[in-house]
């Protein structure tokens, strides 16, 4: 699989919640970024347990998936009934058809209110 | 150009305030969408004003560009003063040199707190 493979696939088995094929797209040794919590996890234990334990609802839309050598950026829809429309921006780096490092943006549709002096410019989505 | 240089180049243009120069790397009819605020700004003048008239303070830092064919996705860290650390996923399409469409994520590192139970995963950021 070459880079842009793995992460489509990553996808594929976290939608299904197979847990042990996600695991093994991910190097021993990973480090998975979230810089709007302010967390990193390291290690393919720790970065499973928390896609496996996140609190159910949930499903996966693959929007686009952009890749150039090692390099692969995600962008995916997840609605969690009830809650909020997630969407993550994620860059993966992949080596040897394994990711070895990833930092994803999470936000949320219609999270914050535009800026007063935006409003002649813009349409609501 | 190609479709990466146009994005590397556009941050350049954003970055020295070179709001004309910015604009000759849109298309007359650029769409940009800000998902997070709910916002879709449609053509090259107003996507031109938003940009020129953020409040200041703030300056550009291209961490990454990712591009395949007519894809490029950029992350930049924007610093504003005394605000906060703004980081942008920015999904572009380019086409003849010119970006026809802009899908925006913004947020900021540390905005959100992270959920307790993930607490025993991961390190802070």
């Amino acid at each position: 699989m070459d880079a842009v493979d793995v992460v489509t696939e990553l996808w594929s088995r976290i939608a299904a919640r197979d847990w042990h094929g996600f695991g093994r797209l991910l190097a021993d040794d990973v480090v998975l970024e979230l810089p709007v919590t302010g967390e990193r996890i390291r290690g393919r234990a720790d970065v499973v347990a928390v896609n496996a334990e996140y609190p159910e609802g949930w499903s996966i839309e693959v929007l686009r998936v952009v890749g150039a050598g090692d390099q692969v950026v995600s962008e995916v829809e997840v609605p969690l009934a009830g809650v909020a429309v997630f969407r993550a921006a994620s860059f993966w780096t992949v080596r040897d058809g394994l990711v070895v490092h990833g930092r994803e943006y999470w936000t949320s549709l219609r999270a914050d209110e535009p800026p007063a002096w935006r409003e002649r410019y813009a349409e609501r989505l």
